[in-house]
């Protein structure tokens, strides 16, 4: 399947708002999590469906429902009916081709972003889809599958360290992309190695397969923006956002997190001119060396095809040459060659070509 | 005829709003199709003319005249005279060079864009220009020949299924606009494949022809993005218009057609950058096969040219040449020979060249 | 002259709004042609010199002047003085080097553009230079020489068609505007068959004249830019101007100028990504070619090099060499070349180097 | 000296406002000229030093104060000092590496300009700064050396010819900036006769000393882009500006030279975009000529290559060559060889190698 | 540790505000140095830790409070606690890989700026962190290292040269930020100079070395932007702060402090330029350069090839061979070949090959 662009054609022709999900499956069952807590209370558990998350949902308390797994239709439509998603937003979530954005509705404010993770082995980014639902007092959280970047969070909300627990789920929101933002850093140094690596290789040890490998940077480039560059459009509409769902003092946090966007994208656009600038060394390396060695063997090549001509001038068969019968001519000629083959050597050194 | 530009030459001086087709000339007879609805009734009817709709002009219904052809004059002076639509506007519809664009006069808005569709056997994009007029409670949409996008909403209205027939005929306008984004992401998703075995071609097997290929997709992405760039202001206007026309619900899902057209040139951006990249990996890839074969060959040939003047040597007919006579010479001549061709092999292994 | 700036320098050190000509001297002696026109009546006469317009300066019809010759200092003066204009507006006709403009005083609008031809022999872009001055109820017209775009425009005024009898002189100045504009689209289908010929040649046919073709589109591709795109400025100022010169009823026919004009430019971008597209496809081409040649040769010399070699074994005079005694040998050492060409033969081709 | 960075390190570490001279010292005293008018009088004198100018400071005629020479610091302070001029002002006046910029004090404006001239035999631009101090009823010119494009402005001023001795210090302000201004297209004549001199040069004769011509080329439009892109912004400001010191009716004159910066950026970005052409153009040309040398010898090698095989077999010594005893022997092998050597010719000809 | 990117992984999870050290640990023991002064009194001396600070805090002289060494978390978290700083500011301070940022809290404006130096022997730059607190009457400034570009700004402070010691708080905080954009200039000197010398070696001297070297050069390039770009738009928003904490006088000096800004990024792009056209520069050369050798050698080679043709018929054993008996014969093959020579190398002379 094409890094680029998801297979949407089943769903070609469905309304707006249809659920369909778009994007690999990457799990069995959807498996939901809640967290409830407040300043004093803490309370986790699984439940088996959404339901059972009614009675959190008016409660004073800030509640964050995680769901792993988005491609079972009933748990988003159950999502969308007891939370009163609009179904646009819903059919958004499945679509696991999103471009990271936020939609401010009236109720509830929705993020899309994209967490990654570096593949070392295979030196390819992986992407997953993190949707959140950002209500009065609730958060909902959508992942295509197991395993995420969110632990630091569960286990500050659980030691009650820090701000988290005094303060709203717009926090608990912003804690979430916090973290999500902060594994970029992450991303960003192992590619920044990979680069370095590669950096050395190009100037030491040049090779086709090099050209392939460079390539393929420029593809996870690629792959990098498209998640990273829409991330400071969607952090600056939620600074200057009016809706009552975020309050003033987790503006500061969010600044911050802008802050953390513009400095890896920074970064991703210095590493872009670094793999530019290292296609261009490749280019040269493999033309120096390439010149190089034409350039020796083409002047052996010239060395010895006027001493072929002249070893060929007296394999000639003519009666009548008189140096055939000189007694030192063998002698002769061999010093005439040596005298040749020397000042050609001398007079490429002396221009340079060795 | 050029693909970037149609002729335009036969309209030459007439003056503005004169009705001249400009494009190929796709059928014999323009057909008009009428569907006429609301949350309760349904009707669909070929009709012969455009005068049969003048009833349903200000019904209260919402009325969908499709029209099929738009070379014949006389159909679209009578959309003209019947609708009271601006000389400029009919002008336009029957240009199929025009630009993506939406007008807002006060009593209609006029809408033109660019349906696509992927030939497979050329690997060319085929684009057809579609009007849209929407006016109070009709909307009218001409098309260059028969066969849409639309059939998925006409069933959608048949059926009476999801939003459409509940809601007015700014919510039709969007279902055409949003089938015919939708359909884009078919055509990314037949290009993006076509990338991918491109790069598949140039990694494995770049021949001269891979040259051709890829100055060809060069200008279907010309193409693509000459149809698909102004949609994104098109969509931006339509949202912020201020026209009694569209009203307020309906914005949310031009916003996600928006969105779209986000995704569909962010897409359409990233496989201009692949396709540069693959114009870059085909020249490395050529010139790498190119310098591997010259190399090879070149020192083939420097190894034997030293040992053709050795031979070249005792074949000269010297009368005084002593190794000549002695017994051992051609069997030493021979080691002398293999040596130095071993050693240079040898060298140029080490210094990596073979 | 360069056709990138027109001498300046005979101006140096003239104060401002002095009245010198640049440009080249195109014609002998000035034209003036006069049409006055209302809704009844037409009348057109060709006049000596500018003040037997003054009658129809004030008269409620609406007058055109159209004055072919713009180097003669007295004509041009005496428009200045009759019809009130600025020193530095006359300055600027007589220029010939403007850039497309439109200045907005009280009593007048002033406007420069450019009037294209196109060259088919030597396929190069002309250029002269028309200025507009719009007046309450005159229209004053300068161009560099006789022959124009306008007489569509002029049909149309004597047959009484369209709009045009029945509106003002800012319709008028839009419809000469209009003419000059679709001329641009003539020029742009040209320039498209152009470079589709030169496809076909880069494709088949690259030969190093080619590059000179190709520098010179380039050149020619600047030279289009240079007089398309501040047209699209100028046509956004006069939509946006309150002048009460410009009547709200012709900006409808001033957007659509625009979007001509967006269209122009959009094309003439894809024309020079187009251009880009065949120098670098020419490139490749004469690379490929080249390497094809040098391939082969290459191949040839490389085959017969170790041949040669053999053969110079048995040509060397050496007493004892057992095998030149041999009844066999030679056939035998036909063989082995035989042999040796052909598995070297069989090699490159395995090796798709042939 | 660089020609993009001048030597301030003398300056290192002392307070804003430190008078300093940064630059080349191109004269030995400082000379100071004084011309007063208004649209009756007119006086003209060299004053020896500033304070002779305290007189006219109030004065209601208008007072231009021309200073060439700037790297005197007791000179600088005294225009400080009688005419209260800030000390960031006067340490810009003497750091000749100033970006072209206008500054808007409440008594005063003050603009850095470039002058620049052509040195036709190095093909170098030279650039010398000048500072403009326009006060309520005076201007202060400092130059950085004697001679200047404004001898065409005291023409005018000693003559009464045209507006400027009825106008203010504005105008003359004014006149001063478009006589730099105007002198720009000059120059642009002079690069653009040199650029179509390298064309011709590129076309028909590349030399790798073409490859530093260009480079230089390269290196002056840097330099130029510098001195004028700046432009823009200061006259813009200029225009809007609200001072005082600036009239309205010399509005009309500033949007004059503004177009006519426009126009010059324009020329200049035209121009940068033909070197580049021009650049491609000798890789082209070069790479052409190359191609063709190559060509033409490898294919004498190669023809001769096999027909040296072909003699070399019979140079062999083996006792049984039946060949060799035949009478027709020699005259088949030669018609055999040119046989081979004419097939071989028409095989590349027609392959179009040659 | 690479250049574009710090470890930030030991702080992965950790929550926003946490006070962890970014970046390389350059001292044992952090200093700190308090200056306190007002127009009539000043002193300095080194303080042990924060606390001695406190009593400075509230009086209404100017306190400067200078950190060398940031890796301490108590020293961070006593200026966060006595001076109120927000915990995501201190966590700045730490960060040694912030982009340069200023950030506007009520009660002080926090500024990030990086201090650079050129390492002359490894032609790399060398950025340190310096953070500003500018509070009521109070600067902390925190560096990593001891060493700094702030000793004028000091000699003045004691000297009381200059309006430093008048001025407020805001004006020192300005003096530093122009001490450091100052240093700037004396990096771009020294850059400026070794491009001049790389520009001589291109040109005179090309070697495989350059590569690397042209390669580095591209990376600082892109360091010292990282550096500077942000810059500019740090002073826009200190200049146009509506903080208490910076009067209007100082708003002058941060105006200049900006036109240098500008300046610096206009010269860092004329470097890039400049530094793209070196590598442009040097592929041509090397280009040049193999080309002249290639050509040289193979023409060389393709004279002695038919002459060696030549020799070779006369070695043929043909008993039938009329010219060997021939009298003549040697001579006159002799005065064939050497007429065959002489003439091919007066063609390839007279078409420009040699």
């Amino acid at each position: 399947m094409s890094r680029f662009l998801k297979k949407r054609s089943k769903k070609t022709g469905m309304g707006p708002g249809s659920l369909v999900h778009i994007g690999k499956i990457n799990m069995d069952r959807t498996s939901i999590k809640l967290i409830d807590y407040n300043e004093d209370t803490f309370s986790e558990k699984a439940v088996k469906n959404i339901e059972e998350a009614i009675p959190f949902k008016d409660a004073p308390t800030v509640t964050w429902i995680n769901i792993n797994g988005i491609h079972d239709n009933s748990v988003i439509e159950d999502v969308g009916r007891i939370f009163g998603i609009h179904p646009l937003i819903l059919e958004d979530v499945m679509n696991t081709d999103q471009r990271p954005k936020t939609e401010d509705f009236e109720k509830y404010i929705f993020i899309v972003l994209k967490m990654l993770s570096f593949d070392e082995k295979e030196k390819e980014i992986r992407s997953e889809q993190v949707s959140l639902i950002v209500g009065p007092n609730f958060v909902i959280s959508l992942q295509e599958r197991e395993g995420d970047v969110f632990d630091y969070v569960r286990e500050r909300l659980r030691k009650g360290k820090g701000r988290i627990r005094k303060s709203g789920n717009d926090y608990l929101a912003y804690s979430l992309i916090d973290a999500i933002v902060d594994h970029y850093f992450i991303i960003l140094e192992k590619i920044g190695e990979y680069i370095e690596d590669l950096e050395e290789d190009v100037l030491n040890n040049p090779s086709p397969e090099t050209t392939k490998v460079l390539h393929k940077l420029k593809k996870e480039m690629i792959i990098l923006r498209k998640s990273v560059w829409p991330l400071r459009e969607l952090l600056n509409s939620l600074q200057r956002s009016e809706s009552p769902m975020i309050s003033k003092s987790t503006n500061v946090y969010l600044r911050d997190v802008y802050d953390h966007t513009i400095q890896i994208i920074d970064t991703i656009e210095n590493y872009r001119d670094m793999s530019a600038g290292l296609v261009d060394l490749y280019l040269s390396s493999i033309s120096n060396r390439m010149n190089e060695v034409m350039k020796v063997l083409t002047i052996i090549a010239t060395i010895f095809i006027p001493l072929t001509f002249i070893v060929g001038v007296y394999g000639m068969n003519f009666e009548y040459m008189p140096e055939i019968h000189w007694t030192w001519s063998y002698f002769v000629v061999w010093m005439i060659m040596i005298a040749v083959g020397v000042s050609m050597f001398i007079y490429f050194r002396r221009k340079k070509w060795l």
